[in-house]
């Protein structure tokens, strides 16, 4: 059997000179594991799809001391072969592969800083994403329902950019819940430069995720390359706020071919930073949520995560119908008015009117007086009968 | 024959006499026609069903002269025996009261006032309602798509309440279109207080159309009686603001039993009276609708009123993919770098990197420059290769 940090060793120099996703370097991989990819792609004894992914790079290469290195920096290499490999969540993007979906080869390994294990973070787990520009109103959205999501237990996703994935980060962040991260770029390439301390804080507790190694620079294909683990890895994805053309909207896009849930936060249309979430929810691309609860339902286990239907306020005159209603409208709030004369406001015939007034009493709803019937209170009945 | 003035008298009387809406005489008309259903009546010959149904008022009698009266103070009595009856929109009733559905008796005849002839103006008609304690964002989405609405020859239906009802009025006026308005009371009854200008304005070019004869008081039996009427004269109902309660609601889900439209605005989550709104958006109650364009498409008449997909800002890299992606996000905007860099960096090999440049440089997406290649505006090839 292979020593495990020989496997390592492996993995992080595939993941050096192949940029992802690198499907025929993963085939490559499934063949033959990836100590023997690794020493073939090395001798240049592989077949061209492999090549073409691997010969810009082929000169990289990552030695053990290396790999002390980063560790001595707070990072750790996740392999598939460990026990906290995400395996289940990530089984999407094997499945979606398999079917033939371009650009859903699975990570190679993850590059990661923090102390939350994978199979645990992920779990339970939900993405929240949005707008870099977003408003007051989506931030105030992310960061609650982060915060609620954490409460209950949920790991919130996002992707560490400023807007509605910062603010989520927050919101999990000040439930001290676990919030992970997966960039677009290395884990010290210093970005977004503004969220350095909010990525410090995540990987305190929670987890920043990379397949990018060291300080690889963002750039726009990795960016949607790395939002196919954002959508992988949680249950759902929420879009807080998206104009019409956005990765959020990549990212929800991607979960949907995965099979996860997808919802979107509604907004005044009068805001352009909601358009996005409107055209999906229109579209029937995403679901409507209200509530963090309806996120929870929306992603949660059945009859576990239920939400609660809300109840909608009652009133004292909420089981009147038919007659009952009629004759309860006709009544006067203030003045007395005749039998005769309720009957034939109300259309409702004198016997049956004088009938269903003696039954408002019961519930308060009625009140005798020296005219005849008004209108009653609804709080019981009343004595001046 | 019947003389058409004797069936209008005796259609008064019935709708004198009937609380709508009164399923019994409906079928009595509907068996021996108005005239001798209104005699019988009279004369108490009747089933219980019918009895029970005009008992209360039978005492009532409308005459030539009030009818006469009616006419001077600007009022006509609509029966299903003119031309003008909207036969095509009230079909929707026949047929769910046919079904068997509760409450969906037909109008036996309608007060109108106003110039606007019924089956033209309900020939392409919508019904904008929603929360009398609309905020300025859902009135003044109301008044927008009334306006564009009216502009596009549609007349817009509406219960001439405060707040929603009202902006969409206002709208639909604004834009020198028919208004329509269906009360809660009679057309004299002087309600809202209010909107007593409002509905003066809307006579002048539209329709105010009631059930309830001259100052009948609106009651809420008489609103939720009338709220079908507003589901049936039109294509679809919009509910622009609503609370989780409320009579927009149950016009909507009348119009959904009808098989009309059901269109709901989303707005923002923190705003109470988009709650309803969102409820029927979650529920798939409502189609969501973001522009009158929206509306138009989902009520339209295929092929003629639909909307044009808005088209997404388009960017000069919007084309790329796979490899030009790649190598265009590799570039730096202002540093030049060899074609070694770039292809270690974006993952190309250095031949494919080599040509893919070449290509960009075509559409000014890369260029030339001492230091190898750097990234090009898009606009257009530049002349310092």
């Amino acid at each position: 059997m292979t020593d495990i940090s020989e496997i390592r060793l492996a993995r992080a120099y595939l993941l050096a000179v192949a940029e992802p996703p690198a499907p025929a370097v993963a085939a490559l991989i499934a063949e033959c594991g990836p100590v023997e990819a690794a020493g073939r792609i090395r001798d240049g004894a592989v077949p061209d799809a492999v090549a073409k992914e691997t010969t810009a790079r082929g000169g990289r290469e990552v030695t053990g001391a290396d790999l002390a290195r980063t560790q001595e920096a707070g990072m750790r290499l996740i392999i598939p072969e460990d026990d906290e490999w995400p395996q289940w969540p990530l089984l999407s993007l094997r499945v979606a592969d398999g079917r033939g979906v371009a650009g859903m080869t699975g990570p190679i390994a993850l590059w990661g800083r923090g102390p939350a294990q994978l199979n645990e973070a992920f779990d339970r787990a939900v993405t929240i994403v949005g707008s870099r520009t977003a408003t007051g109103y989506g931030e105030h959205i992310a960061a609650e329902w982060s915060y609620t999501l954490a409460q209950s237990g949920v790991t919130v996703l996002s992707g560490a950019a400023y807007g509605i994935d910062g603010a989520a980060h927050r919101g999990s962040l000040a439930a001290g819940g676990v919030s992970a991260a997966v960039l677009g770029c290395g884990l010290d390439a210093g970005y977004p430069a503004g969220h350095q301390t909010l990525l410090r804080r995540i990987a305190e507790r929670g987890i920043v995720l990379s397949e990018y190694t060291d300080a690889a620079p963002p750039a726009r294909h990795r960016f949607l390359v790395r939002n196919r683990l954002l959508a992988a890895l949680s249950a759902g994805t929420v879009v807080v706020e998206a104009d019409r053309r956005s990765g959020a909207r990549n990212t929800a896009g991607t979960a949907a071919t995965l099979g996860k849930a997808v919802m979107a936060v509604p907004g005044p249309l009068t805001s352009r930073t909601s358009s996005g979430c409107h055209e999906m929810l229109r579209s029937g691309d995403a679901r409507l949520v209200t509530t963090a609860d309806d996120v929870l339902e929306d992603v949660g286990r059945l009859g576990i995560d239920l939400a609660r239907p809300a109840e909608p306020p009652r009133r004292g005159t909420d089981r009147l119908s038919g007659d009952a209603l009629r004759v309860h409208d006709a009544l006067l709030p203030r003045a007395g008015r005749s039998v005769q004369w309720i009957a034939a406001e109300s259309g409702v015939p004198v016997a049956k009117a004088r009938a269903v007034l003696c039954a408002l009493e019961l519930d308060g709803l009625s009140q005798r007086c020296e005219a005849g019937w008004r209108r009653g209170s609804g709080r019981g009945r009343c004595d001046t009968g």
